[in-house]
């Protein structure tokens, strides 16, 4: 390493030192130790545009092991992105681009959300998913359009977690070559050595799972470095694992290789003493050299001729490629192509239909016009029907194949679909039961926190699955989804809200959307009651009482609409005027003005009963101090479905006994 | 294989043939794979006794593909435990002890709850780690009071699922020799081939976890089974993984060896041509010829010589380690000691303390009285504040310690107090930040569904914890946690309340409890307000207005009780008599008699404020038509905390502007 080198890696790691000490927060040890291989990835590799962060065709960068974002910013900062040194300044303030973990969208060329451990290991297999399935499907002989590497640095943490377990055995399954893994060894975690409690052999599980594993065994080696990261880019074949041997707070006298580097400010003694023995000046802090900014941003000018000369290639191609490159240009721009959802089916009212089958036709329909549609099931497609029969299986070689499958991995395909999204170009969904939703929790959060767009599909919503009993019927789940925020929950009543679900799903493009249908049969409501809009809206009133009259409202989601349309029945024999709302997505009807959501739910009728195979907490919301809510507080039970609703007291004759006695005590 | 196995094992694969048919639904393709495996290990090898199942040290055996339910349940039928022919008759029927997927509870000898895939080889792996405890905690030179093999059948789900990745390299970590897993490799999950998504090398895989891997190529060759079961228990420094290749649906000659036998009946003609082609009578469905139940009914004479010998040396060790014994006696029972908790801490006013700082203090008061208390952070220890002094870690040859170091591997974490506790003599807790409770949250439902008792800390409760940012504050995650049934949520005020809380946890004996603490400092409350009986009932008047009147109440949990009593002075500056209610726990407080819930938040002042710092969806439950929630509904931010308190207004003046505005509108 030259003077000049270690000057500049000195730079990363002093503006991560200086920074954390003046918030007294954050986590100096990964960007100190980390600094040499992220800058020798950063100056001779990464092939990106400071000027353009979205550049289609750049390389992703991913900081898994988030809680080092100093490092990220230290290097967002100096390559020349829209971060200025005084946002440097303010880590970890109120209103800073630089938060205390990173997060995609406030900063400039951030690639996704990190902080939670392994799912940037997961987001960085979605972008490389992306990246093969758009090369697969655009390139041609004629030019490349879409030909990038996905980098990230990963950590002991994110490597222990299960997350990254299930996408690290996927991207060695689908030989995706062009992810590139440093792995940040350095043999200390949280709460001390990893002898506490990682001592596997992560080169040999790595191995086992297809991917090229290699050694540095100086993590300040820097041509070291740079000759694993090129045997990286040569095995085309398999993902490769660089293991970087570092050492943690690298730099700092006493705190060095020590967890007491990891988590905390070096304190002002210490930082003295760091830049003492790094040969730094003292002051000032969060010093940038002249010639060392010069160097960074040298990538400015290298960005912009690599993305024109690639703009050549793309121009060119597209010329000898008009449709292909049309299609292109759409899938990119993130924008619906005219006409996408004009064959969105209709269906009839003479047999009942499971939700999850309309749901297959209308992925069917969508896929047609959308040619970014891609996703899968985690090895529950047969359940979930969620294949795009156009196309075959998602693999190795057959890359522009639009069916993923994930296999067992609920974690993983959350975090990937994550990735796939925060790559662009790609509408990515996945599908499961609704109750292993839990197994994708932290995913589903992340992409609402990140603004990204995945489309979550869970079938079996409820204990309508019947016999396979308590440990695969969803209760909480339906509630606790609807807890995370920007996220949109939508439940249809029947095939006809399925299209319109699926129709808002595919507009959300700044957020994501769960997706929850049947997995046994239910009626098909009558089209022209007006879903589309009404699903639009969250909720609408599906059937009123004589003349627009209600003494009562009844509301329901899901397949318990039925319900509440056979409860109307019965109360209409009662000479009790019954209006039925159907309301698929509280978010959506939360969002509508006062005015509307007034014409659905009337202030004045505070008679209300709703009813939802899940549990009770939170309906008071909609129903009120008098109203009452039919749902399940317990766990399920193994049982054929119809006999576990009317064990529950999921029933219209329930639901219209509790709609008199609410009317009884007024 | 003699004609006479044949019979007993297609004896169990008929069983399940039988009972899957008649229910029209289920999963016959493990049994009728795995059945020679089940029968070598249940005849040849498994030490338990079908009259007592409970029997401490008996060898515990997880089907952790819970699907194959009727594998576990024709075994246990078979081999005499209190599972009647008729049961099996009623397979996935309301109300049977057959349930779709194995459920703890209900089914004697069904030791944990499988189906939601990986949780049973979690289980496993703490289920052994309650055994080595127990064992270097008990036994001595004059006897082994604790001495078992943990088994499990696998499967490929299984092994796909994070959850078992974690578990498996902490239990190869741990060197925890007595766990045997047979993986029923029969190349085929429920979508098709495991060529569709999993290939790696699960053998390299596992030995990189530091596993013993043997391999049976044949899973239908007994003694191969047998040779490979003994060679796993020489090993008693590695789990072992046998890896059986099996063939799924074996006998069914159509659907043999593919998906087609995974999961669904074979169907009458297939039923049928599978009882010709094992030679097996068609007539009558559900046969066990009384020479093969004879066979296995052997289990029951030799179980209870098994346990008498146990006995036996238990009974002569107890004579010479009196007082070990009584220790032991006490630990086994599940009952608490007399005086448990008798040293909890009672904390002074004087200066604030964070509650997961106060729980540290408590922890350690529990652990000297409690000598099952056993317990550990996911690599957050020194955050979570959960370690015992007393002790060291829990580490290979130091089973004896009672801090576990579950690594950055939240799930397995999870998935391994449940197996501990299922195990019995423990009391098993775990550690993490609350956001992350995310992370393990199916292994939290679970535990509930399955009576298990573990108690939860998650420390850093909220946006309280401040810099670390969005990324890792809680925000729905405690109305998400209490969305869960069975599951008690407690969130502290200050640290006697904690104290209370942990007294809760404790004496929950068949049900799980989530300990929610503060990263922050926050007041200490006056000990003589009543938190023991506070918290132990949910919710209690903390502060009331003048002469027991007021005109408005204020309801806050945790940190948020302090901004409550805050606006309490302010509202008494206006002249507004003001009630604060903490209310730790929802559950608890929903559990007490009406009198009791209505003394404490009299129908009558329909004016609530409630403030918690988490989304305000549930909140109406508890505050009404009228009220009004100061929450946060939206994602958290990095700043210094008071900060994001202020910008988010959780403030005391804007609580009792609520509360003014209320009474106004009044």
């Amino acid at each position: 390493m030259t003077d000049f080198e270690q000057k500049c890696i000195n730079t990363i790691r002093m503006l991560a030192v200086d920074a954390v000490q003046k918030a007294n927060s954050g986590h100096p040890g990964l960007p100190m130790g980390g600094a040499p291989m992220a800058y020798v990835l950063w100056t001779r590799f990464l092939k990106h545009n400071p000027a353009d962060p979205k550049w289609i065709d750049r390389d992703r960068f991913v900081l898994s092991a988030g809680h080092g974002s100093m490092l990220l910013y230290a290097l967002l900062y100096l390559t020349g992105y829209d971060l200025p040194l005084d946002e440097i300044k303010r880590f970890r303030q109120w209103g800073s681009l630089t938060p205390g973990h990173p997060e995609h969208g406030p900063t400039p060329g951030v690639e996704t959300t990190t902080g939670p451990l392994g799912q940037g290991f997961a987001n960085g297999v979605g972008m490389a998913i992306a990246e093969r399935f758009l090369a697969a499907t655009f390139n041609t002989a004629d030019g490349a359009v879409m030909d990038h590497y996905t980098y990230a640095i990963v950590s002991d943490g994110d490597l222990m977690e299960g997350v990254a377990a299930e996408a690290a055995s996927l991207a060695g399954h689908l030989k995706l070559g062009k992810l590139i893994y440093l792995y940040d060894d350095n043999l200390i975690s949280l709460d001390g050595s990893t002898e506490m409690a990682f001592t596997e052999d992560v080169a040999g599980r790595f191995a086992a799972y297809g991917w090229q594993v290699l050694r540095v065994e100086d993590g300040n080696d820097l041509d070291a470095i740079e000759s694993a990261i090129k045997e990286a880019q040569a095995d085309a074949e398999h993902p490769s694992l660089i293991m970087v041997r570092t050492v943690i707070g690298y730099g700092s006298p006493n705190k060095a290789g020590t967890a007491a580097a990891h988590g905390a400010a070096l304190g002002p003694d210490e930082v003295k003493a760091t830049k003492d023995n790094l040969g730094w000046p003292q002051e000032p802090a969060f010093l940038v050299p002249d010639d060392v900014l010069a160097h960074f941003r040298e990538a400015v000018e290298r960005g912009k001729a690599a993305q024109a000369s690639w703009q050549a290639v793309v121009d060119a191609w597209a010329a000898a490629n008009p449709d292909r490159a049309a299609t292109w240009q759409q899938m990119v721009s993130g924008e619906l192509p005219a006409g996408w959802d004009a064959d969105l089916p209709v269906f009839p009212t003479d047999k009942p239909v499971a939700t999850r089958n309309a749901s297959s036709k209308v992925i069917n329909a969508l896929a047609a016009h959308l040619p970014g549609l891609i996703g899968g099931a985690a090895d529950l497609d047969s359940s979930t029907k969620t294949y795009i029969n156009s196309d075959e299986d998602f693999q190795a070689g057959q890359y522009h194949n639009r069916n993923l499958r994930f296999g067992v991995r609920e974690h993983a395909m959350g975090g990937i679909v994550n990735g796939m999204s925060a790559h662009g170009g790609v509408i990515p969904y996945t599908a499961t039961f609704a109750v292993f939703s839990d197994y994708m929790r932290p995913s589903i959060r992340l992409a609402a926190l990140s603004e990204f767009r995945p489309i979550f599909v869970f079938t079996h919503d409820s204990i309508g699955l019947g016999e396979d009993g308590p440990t695969h019927q969803p209760i909480e789940q339906i509630m606790s989804l609807r807890l995370i925020p920007h996220l949109d929950v939508i439940r249809p009543a029947d095939a006809n809200e399925t299209a319109a679900a699926w129709r808002c799903a595919i507009q959300n493009t700044d957020h994501p959307t769960v997706l929850m249908f049947t997995r046994q049969n239910i009626p098909v409501l009558d089209p022209s009651l007006g879903m589309a809009e009404g699903v639009d809206r969250g909720a609408y009133v599906l059937a009123d009482g004589p003349g627009g009259k209600a003494d009562v409202i009844l509301i329901g989601t899901g397949s318990e609409v039925h319900i509440a349309l056979d409860a109307q029945k019965l109360l209409a024999e009662k000479g009790v005027a019954t209006r039925v709302v159907s309301m698929p997505s509280w978010e959506r009807f939360a969002r509508q003005p006062q005015s509307y959501r007034d014409s659905v739910l009337p202030p004045a009728i505070t008679a209300r009963v709703a009813v939802e195979a899940g549990v009770t907490l939170g309906w008071q919301k909609w129903v009120g101090d008098r109203g009452v809510v039919v749902g399940v507080d317990r766990f399920g039970a193994s049982a054929p479905y119809k006999e576990i609703y009317q064990h529950f007291g999921l029933t219209p004759e329930r639901v219209a006994d509790e709609a008199l006695a609410l009317l009884e005590r007024a």
